[in-house]
């Protein structure tokens, strides 16, 4: 990244803010040379935070307001009551083309109801997503939905098959991502109407898109695909399931280590290798859950990261503007588009 | 258990059948001293087997069969073609009272097409549905349903938790098993219709079922509750999505021992602790899938499974036969009809 961008900063969204949005704008700074902020909160709070670190001098803005989204808000009243969070006016700063995206830790419905109502869906897109990219045997999988709909028809999983395979090279930069959809087995009869039909029209499709069919879920940890496409509810659950299973494992792991002396040394002797193992597994490094499908990037920070993870949703933020996210997602979209229209007719070339 | 009790084995079914197979049965038959065997497949082989084993002298009777189920048969030609199948046959025994229970590594969606059409559901339940139990950081969680039902209705997930609470009391041995509905965040107005409605119809009911309302996925692992209930599809991938990510987790961790010399030191010191780890994580433990909601007992066991994974299955299924599952299914269910057709009274003790 040589030039100049903006990133909006929710700076009171998050279990450690504003001193965890600060110092992971202070790390993103370092990673960045041409990055600058908007920093929206309270000024005193912040200035005196900004002051801390050399990196930020001349490159924020902060912009005052006393209005925060509480992490149990419904998302309809944080839609009609927070029109001066610290949130409303990340995302507002989007869509007036002052920022080239927005980044918050704040309750992720709220977030997504205002991003949906400021910024609207990208033409042709019904439904926008959220989504995440997962460690793999191979790398890593780019995940979606993870909640943002409930229910899914079959133009919605298709929807996402083309977002998540724009994600994948824009953000993660692979050449020519696969795709698949989780189902409950890998033969065509096998799930419900909306996967049949999505797979079906998915492999019809003249799109650039590598379909590579019905997938399961542990193949999301193989890696067999770089995009793993199902609906909001599975997906929301799916991947909770596997944080719960990787914590799970982690504690008896620890548990193991110290269950006797001899176990003890051997975790001191392995640690300089167990650390590396940490970090590749660290949730850390894959933080922030993106919202794709809006006109405008917007990406959601766990709400209990710290200065290094929430360095890492910039990070993210700042790869799909700077490598065209918005215009690649819009170029597919119109020749999806036109397809739909023509849908009985061999595509002319 | 003291009594005698028969268990039918489909001998023909999973990777390594049949040698697996006996060898389970060889292994349940010296945990279980009043276990006896009906055993179906090519008899020529099987008493080849059997032989082998001194502690299966006189406790396996074996009945011969050519016919088998592969594995990538479809449900429906399973259904009307093998009826002389050794997984056909097994079922067969327990529907005629000659069985307590089967056992099968074969085809699932076959085995459940079968169990289905020959046992027929329970008075009061629409859906049979497939469950397990999976470690937790407090202990088992009996996860429904796995994948017999890819939309499931209110009405199905109430019949799911009551099944799953009937199981954990009867299998796992849970005093006052703890239920949990499966959901996208805990609040009341999340998720879609059939897990709202189920919630309310569980929190106002009067049946002996401690129902902690929504939970979310890494509540599994974390062992909020003793019982998760959700529908097939999303139960499916979220249980293998659990399975990719431990395996992940362990390449990953393979990988960090052998990276250098201190490390691999580091791990034979570790070893026996980690031993007891893999022990405690083997997905052998916790081998097969278990349908509830038929008039019989039949369990599935994983197809890639070996003899000590099969003997799980077996006990699993001698558990629910020696522990009255289908009894107290069948009073839960009474009472539960009872309380659904007059919803509106107030129940008298």
């Amino acid at each position: 990244m040589t030039e100049q961008l903006v990133i909006a900063l929710d700076a009171m969204g998050g279990d450690h803010a504003p001193d965890m949005v600060v110092g992971g704008a202070a790390l993103a700074c370092a990673r960045f040379p041409g990055l600058n902020f908007l920093l929206y909160g309270d000024s005193a709070q912040l200035g005196r935070l900004v002051a801390r670190h050399a990196v930020l001098a001349g490159r924020v803005e902060i912009r005052h307001t006393d209005e925060i989204v509480r992490s149990d808000d419904k998302p309809s009243t944080a839609l009609r009551g927070a029109r001066k969070s610290s949130m409303r006016l990340a995302i507002n700063a989007v869509h007036d083309g002052e920022a080239g995206a927005a980044v918050s830790a704040g309750n992720t419905g709220a977030l997504m109801a205002m991003a949906k109502f400021v910024l609207k869906t990208l033409p042709g897109i019904d439904r926008p997503a959220i989504i995440t990219a997962v460690p793999t045997m191979r790398g890593m999988c780019c995940l979606l939905d993870l909640g943002a709909n409930v229910q899914c028809s079959a133009e919605n999983l298709v929807q996402f098959a083309v977002m998540g395979e724009v994600f994948a090279r824009t953000v993660l930069g692979v050449q020519k991502p696969t795709v698949g959809l989780i189902n409950i087995g890998i033969e065509e009869i096998k799930g419900n109407e909306a996967v049949r039909e999505a797979a079906a029209v998915l492999r019809e499709s003249s799109l650039p898109l590598e379909f590579k069919g019905f997938i399961e879920g542990d193949d999301v940890a193989a890696g067999t695909v770089d995009v793993a496409v199902t609906d909001g509810f599975t997906g929301n659950v799916a991947l909770k399931m596997a944080e719960g299973t990787a914590k799970l494992i982690t504690s008896f792991l620890r548990e193991a280590y110290r269950s006797n002396w001899r176990a003890r040394l051997g975790y001191l002797l392995s640690r300089p290798a167990l650390a590396k193992l940490r970090e590749r597994a660290d949730p850390r490094r894959y933080n922030g859950a993106i919202f794709v499908g809006l006109n405008g990037i917007v990406v959601k920070s766990h709400g209990s990261t710290d200065a290094l993870g929430f360095s890492n949703a910039i990070g993210v933020a700042v790869n799909m503007a700077t490598n065209g996210f918005i215009p690649k997602i819009r170029q597919d979209f119109e020749r999806l588009r036109s397809e739909m229209q023509a849908p009985d007719q061999t595509p002319v070339a």
